[in-house]
């Protein structure tokens, strides 16, 4: 199943997508998805950011590859993470499906993409074992942390280089069943496929990851987990439309605009 | 004006306190102050977090002699910040006034706690100026940025040193006026004063973060920024009792348990 947030009319609410029709549910998703209204057409309707979380997690460096190429790039030896520390991120930045991302007027041209696998957390969860750790993931969906590396390298914390306003797309929909292990993660820029990789080939994986975070802290429903990205991407200018696509789950498209160009 | 965040017979709102007496509020302090309901007496109601932050901002290192004394204490040279770089913290940490700080089993014995000034934001806000940053600020509350040393420097974020599950006490209440420079910070431990400072004294002040933070970021209502802490702490141990006052505003207090203890 595929939910949306959506705004018609003026009024935010969350639907079930059925074909090319939005069904309206009561609650959210994970609360009460109980039919509450007419269908309308998804055409018809603004796509939102499909949850504000409580709390924004985000795993960071995660794949093997993205750390090799990313330490190349910087002249620097390649140190992959010895244990599943999860990061964060902030909610001021994120954006919907369609939305821009807006590049401040002063930002280096040091402006790249990062297309990532999100799990979106259904119910309260702590103390759970790797085993039992999916039991509290209500879905997925996709995300785009966007980063300007002059900024998360040259300051104390994440705060510009990650987290400007609009750097964190998210979306278009939180879908409750994935293949994880037949996925694959496609970037297109301008319409032309620039990378692609396995989601599923994580140095540490979800249902570690969420064994690990839950023996310190409680998840809850609408908590969100990005799982970091796989190789590179080149710099973004005025004007480029990003893709990202996960198969089998759909496409997050935002086109970057820089500030006064 | 103080505004508390409580609950009575299941059901959490805010309240406007006038003397040992709450008056219930329409909607968040922020929103909507209406009265709302009649008046309850402040020790039959159960006090709450104050605020679920949109984004939990934290500004870290901002008090030159905590710098001085924990390069000390790990036999470094104190680097003091270049500019206001906002950190975070996560909201899964929050607890409130008299909750349990739960220190995990497994935890080391450096255990600490960091008693800071909490900004509370009251209006969206971008691109303030320093003149106008604190048009944005609605008011002050407190919090004990409790934080488990090893953790903190050993892992590749703040996760679990900053960030395990009641590390975030906050409040009592929200009080929208503070005569910042007369101000001090007090910490007692078990009754006993352990530290005392000038609140105001911060290398980087409360107008010049916002102006620098709303550079990049939008500010929302309900947000908060957590100052930082000057001095440093002792290792605290199962059963202390930690206040931090904030002369003026208010006194926040919690007891530390050992998990297992």
């Amino acid at each position: 199943m595929r939910y949306v947030r959506f705004t018609r009319d003026g009024v935010t609410r969350y639907g079930l997508v059925d074909g090319d029709m939005v069904r309206p549910i009561a609650g959210e998703p994970w609360t009460d998805p109980t039919p509450s209204g007419d269908a309308v057409a998804l055409s018809a309707v603004t796509l939102e950011v499909p949850v504000i979380p409580r709390t924004f997690y985000a795993a960071g460096i995660n794949y093997a590859a993205h750390i090799r190429e990313m330490a190349a790039k910087r002249g620097e030896t390649p140190k992959f993470p010895e244990k599943a520390d999860i990061g964060y991120r902030a909610n001021n930045a994120l954006v919907a499906h369609d939305q821009d991302v807006v590049i401040p007027a002063h930002a280096t041209t040091k402006i790249n993409y990062e297309g990532e696998l999100v799990v979106v957390i259904g119910k309260q969860a702590k103390h759970l074992t790797e085993a039992e750790a999916m039991s509290c993931v209500f879905g997925y969906t996709i995300g785009n942390d966007v980063s300007e590396r002059t900024w998360q390298r040259g300051d104390r914390t994440f705060w510009r280089g990650k987290n400007t306003d609009t750097f964190k797309p998210m979306g278009p929909w939180i879908q409750t069943q994935a293949d994880l292990d037949a996925m694959e993660t496609i970037v297109r820029v301008n319409g032309k496929e620039d990378l692609r990789f396995k989601t599923n080939d994580m140095i540490f994986g979800i249902a570690h990851y969420i064994s690990q975070m839950t023996r310190y802290l409680t998840l809850y429903p609408g908590d969100v987990i990005w799982m970091g990205t796989d190789g590179t991407s080149p710099d973004l200018v005025h004007g480029d439309v990003v893709e990202v696509e996960l198969t089998g789950l759909g496409v997050l498209r935002n086109r970057f605009v820089r500030e006064g160009a």
